[in-house]
């Protein structure tokens, strides 16, 4: 049983962090200090600093901060398209870096590069970094960054000469993908078109159809690669209880599993969590080429995680040696690590402010039901709610994204691709069929978490190759309607 | 020459006002205090109070207010239709009285009816009335309106058996009509379709193609009925003048418009303001039937109006004598008014509010060029902004509306309708050609202020009538594609 204190931590679970960790029995995920930013940005670039208003909804509210962009022009010629990242919950240099398909075809479309950084997060935040009272989180919200967005992108054309009629074509993944979805639909006329990949729109509270969609995706790609896997995974959970609940065995495991601090009574939960995220972020981050996005990983990753865990039947010690050895493919695959810290920092994502969305925008909930090889948990709304008014004094509002997701306003958009890997456990909330010419549903079945968006690879299926061609299709063909509008084609335009 | 004081009455001439004035050189409209509230609802219906959010947007301030809304479900069924009229700057009833066009066809379409008053207008107000200093009006704006009237819409649906599968029909006329065309946009799957009536979205900054359209129009107007009355309209300014700069013409004009108070040095202006008010509301009034929209007004008061100005070679106290008679038609027909107040107060709308409005999101351009009958004054956007500073402590910041209406935008919305009169002088500034299948124009070659929402009158032309009807088919097939999407339909529609 856990005690009071942690029995918070068992509910805020469902705190949710897209890139980092998974909420379910999870607050700070234990993300390696040595996941690196990714690829560097192969081209030349500027970091920029926007001043942006705090508040867009309030004309007597005039106070402004910093918001952090990339810019690249190399390719870009006046009138050429602009390719726009719709920044998530990171340092916006984490998704310029991860976001391979905007650099790469930069050239081809004669494309300038933008990547705004989300509000609250990286070097944008404003009144400085948010304090422990939280009065200053207020400008928080999916409308407000989406409304930075829009503000932005008039900015820039409004003052980069050449650019007052380039066509915007908006990109995001995970997070970043549902705001490119929100952005086209809450303000259509500042681009031609988005693709929107990995978007869990569907996982949101008031749209989901089961809450265990996640861990279902991840079970069923564990058990692709053995069932042995899975399983091991699936018995390791009661003999972490078991092994946990003796001095004796946190002494074992300390030792085995090289922690950097003796594992103290009541913290076998810890462990459970570390091993969580690592199964998790690798089914997210399963790319058939070596990458570097929330992790230093091999190729395949799960697969070589997989060669550990190939008995099921062992006893509680072998059961969690084989995990430990599994799950230190996520944490140190470089072997940089010399002890395991199981309660290492988050990195690049402050756990507050994204903790802050899930209670109120941004409500994923989250459960096991029997089929997963996760113990079985529900998801308690009130219980939820009752924990968000505790942290932050705000309760969730699921409506908003209801309203802005569910399928009548869904279906009214125009130019809209919503991409997703089968094998992301996040695809279980993603908009899996077209619905309609104009928004459209393209699916890899063996692809990861926005593994379209990242540089293409030696490894890449075909699969992935044809989703991207068509996914540069239909750009092409949105940014030509536009020129036609226009009655315009800059000289340059894929001579 | 206008002294210090007043020269910021004509700065603040862009401060418009729909219904009630027109801002060119105009503050306070001096509107009839017997203006009424129009025809009275033919039906039953409740006045209730909705508890809304002062702020949708800051999840930490859960500060609210009372909204009042007007329900009525006297012909309603479960799973019929709603009809939602979004208000629009002033008192709720005033639009639910002059709205008949949503009255008289509730029983066919088996509508409940909903009128829901914008913030800060009619009862609506938060925090009490709107103080002098003004830190409690940052929270009006378009984009917090608009989010009232989505909340409020899935209150409703929420809260009101049978309604959750009801298709919601939005109305709105005038400003009203803005507010349903950017409703349609940005909450579309909260409604199936929206009439915008004489909505003038294309006049603001920024989309305006002339600030002359609305003068333009009105002199039109009074031409079609004679040469001689614009004539004599055009005349009476500059006679004003003369009149008005000896003590003698101004005690021959305190008598002869039967003034409550005499007219002092420097107050010639609000001889402008008070005729000038008359010309405009009675252009946009000028329906064929009578009515007491604005003003108790004769079927066709324009044409009695220019039956007193057919001579526009009288000498300066000639001219003057007819341009009262004429004016009277619009302030004083029932001849109730004993005396003739140039600033009596405008009723129903709050000028300060509507003054912010107008000085941030809704920025209307107003000028006069050579060809219409009134002096020649141009738009300065920068002494407006200026004044608006000092009056509000904001500055307007057109993007927003030119975000939201430009035409790309536009042109993505579905299922809207925009409806003009071609005599009423907002018509200058409204959507005239459809912009596809989906966003259809529809005009009245004879008609004038969202006359199409007003109730059948025996005078009605077969224009007009025609047009009601198409609206009408539009409004039935976009709720039968509703239910069908559904697969349902109540037993009772339009049985």
């Amino acid at each position: 049983m856990l005690d009071l204190k942690t029995s918070f931590i068992v509910i805020v679970v469902q705190i949710l962090c897209f890139e980092y960790c998974l909420s379910r029995f999870i607050v700070r995920p234990p993300i390696s200090p040595l996941a690196s930013n990714g690829t560097p940005i192969p081209a030349n670039f500027s970091v920029k600093y926007y001043t942006q208003l705090i508040d867009h909804f309030n004309y007597i509210n005039t106070n402004q901060f910093k918001q952090r962009y990339i810019i690249s022009t190399d390719h870009w010629c006046d009138g050429c398209p602009i390719f726009y990242y719709t920044g998530n919950e990171g340092d916006i240099f984490m998704f310029a870096n991860n976001t391979g398909f905007m650099w790469e075809n930069a050239k081809q479309f004669r494309a300038m590069n933008l990547f705004l950084e989300h509000r609250y997060y990286g070097e944008s935040v404003p009144f400085g970094k948010v304090d422990k009272n939280l009065t200053k989180i207020g400008y928080l919200s999916m409308d407000q960054a989406l409304a930075d967005f829009a503000d932005f992108i008039q900015y820039i054309k409004a003052t980069i000469p050449g650019a007052v009629n380039s066509p915007v074509v908006v990109f995001g993944g995970s997070y970043g993908g549902m705001l490119a979805s929100a952005f086209r639909l809450k303000y259509p006329g500042l681009s031609v078109g988005a693709i929107a990949a990995s978007a869990p729109i569907l996982a949101v509270q008031g749209l989901t159809k089961s809450c265990s969609g996640f861990p279902l995706v991840e079970t069923k790609d564990y058990t692709e690669y053995s069932a042995n896997c899975s399983q091991t995974i699936k018995n390791s959970w009661t003999a972490i209880e078991r092994i946990t609940g003796t001095a004796d065995g946190r002494k074992w495991l300390t030792n085995e599993f090289k922690l950097c601090k003796e594992l103290a009574a009541g913290e076998g939960y810890r462990v459970s969590q570390w091993l969580d995220t690592a199964w998790a972020n690798t089914a997210m981050v399963d790319y058939s080429n070596a990458a570097t996005f929330l992790s230093d990983l091999p190729a395949y990753p799960m697969r070589e995680m997989c060669k550990q865990m190939t008995n099921p039947g062992a006893d509680d010690r072998g059961l969690l040696s084989q995990v430990h050895k599994a799950a230190n493919i996520y944490y140190n695959y470089t072997g940089h690590s010399k002890c395991c810290d199981l309660v290492a920092s988050t990195g690049l994502v402050d756990m507050t402010v994204w903790g802050f969305q899930s209670c109120t925008d941004i409500v994923l909930p989250f459960c096991a039901n029997g089929k997963t090889m996760f113990e079985p948990f529900d998801f308690d709304f009130k219980a939820f709610s009752d924990q968000c008014f505790g942290e932050y004094g705000v309760r969730p509002d699921p409506r908003k994204a209801v309203m802005l997701w569910e399928n009548r306003s869904l279906r009214s958009a125009t130019n809209l691709i919503f991409s997703n890997g089968l094998r992301d456990p996040w695809s279980s909330g993603g908009v899996l069929n077209s619905l309609s010419d104009s928004v459209i549903a393209l699916t890899i079945s063996h692809g990861c978490h926005h593994e379209d968006l990242r540089p293409a690879g030696v490894n890449d299926t075909q699969e992935l190759i044809n989703v991207r061609n068509q996914e540069k299709q239909y750009m092409k063909q949105w940014i030509e309607e536009h020129y036609i509008k226009l009655n315009y084609f800059p000289n340059e335009w894929l001579n």
